[in-house]
């Protein structure tokens, strides 16, 4: 039997069990309330936040290769596609595009269009060193780990920081091929 | 001009923005794993989940009345049929019903039929104290607040602790019609 064929990120998220985005916001918001509160340093934060991102970047992955058909891909380039046109379509219906290409083709940009995250958020003036949105640089960076690509991913736009869109820079460090967690034939 | 009918709880939920609910289930477990390492007593997680949920909730209200055009509830048992048949599904997609009433009609119990919240969890023994989905029951007392019902919230059954089905009871302390915070003209 032929492979299914990929799926559009839109006709999964159409498909999948969701909860109300404003839920999510809120509950998202709450946790760095919590973390602010807790950790008291900004810093500490964004790593805690981009720990978390990992922590479940790493289950993800799972639910993202059952549910979108994706075979592997051939290669870091394709992956940042699949990643921006059906991942953030997948899990936050929000559609992004990937731009800023080096010449080597290991480091990119994933431009959102839109950020639920951060839906009724502004960032008080003890907050500067923030990236409010950090776990979802975890969550790439975790998801990419399991497929066998150590990467590194960065803000290099953040709306909340007054920029005029949000940009994430994914660098690829490595490349692992044998530690990829499935068989073609599984 | 005559008001609108209230919307049942699916026809909200089909309209709203969503995002994946495994997604939210896994960002979720990320706080409470978070919470049982910074706060180590199971005691301080499930006061701290609560206290969460309540913010949560006097936000959320807000989403609710605008969307749901529900009008005031007559008294707390239209309210908890609402909370029951509107809100839960409104917010996470799942259907609860309202049982075990109280002769005074100021206690009541809401079942749910599912619970997104808990989705591939497994409490470890250490955990045996906690009330992993306390976020909801702050919820419900933080958005009865908001509409001048003051209630004790707690859950009496959880599968988790090995019980069969999620039953949270609603006691209602206190009403305080005047700090309603919308004026029926507005």
């Amino acid at each position: 039997m032929a492979p299914a064929a990929p799926r559009t990120g839109e006709a999964i998220f159409a498909s999948v069990e969701r909860v109300n985005a404003e839920l999510f916001t809120l509950t998202y918001g709450a946790i760095v309330r919590q973390l602010l509160t807790d950790l008291e340093e900004v810093e500490e934060v964004n790593k805690q936040l981009d720990q978390m991102g990992y922590n479940i970047g790493i289950r993800l992955i799972d639910e993202f290769l059952a549910k979108s058909n994706v075979s592997r891909c051939v290669d870091f380039k394709e992956t940042a596609e699949v990643i921006a046109k059906v991942g953030f379509k997948m899990f936050l219906g929000v559609t992004a595009s990937v731009t800023n290409w080096d010449a080597e083709g290991t480091c990119c940009s994933i431009v959102l269009e839109d950020n639920p995250l951060v839906d009724f958020v502004e960032l008080p003036d003890t907050c500067q060193g923030l990236y409010y949105c950090n776990i979802l640089s975890g969550v790439v960076r975790g998801a990419l780990e399991m497929v066998s690509m150590k990467t590194e991913v960065t803000w290099i736009r953040d709306m909340l920081r007054g920029d005029d869109a949000y940009e994430l820079q994914v660098k690829l460090l490595k490349q692992v091929p044998e530690e990829y967690p499935y068989k073609d034939d599984e």
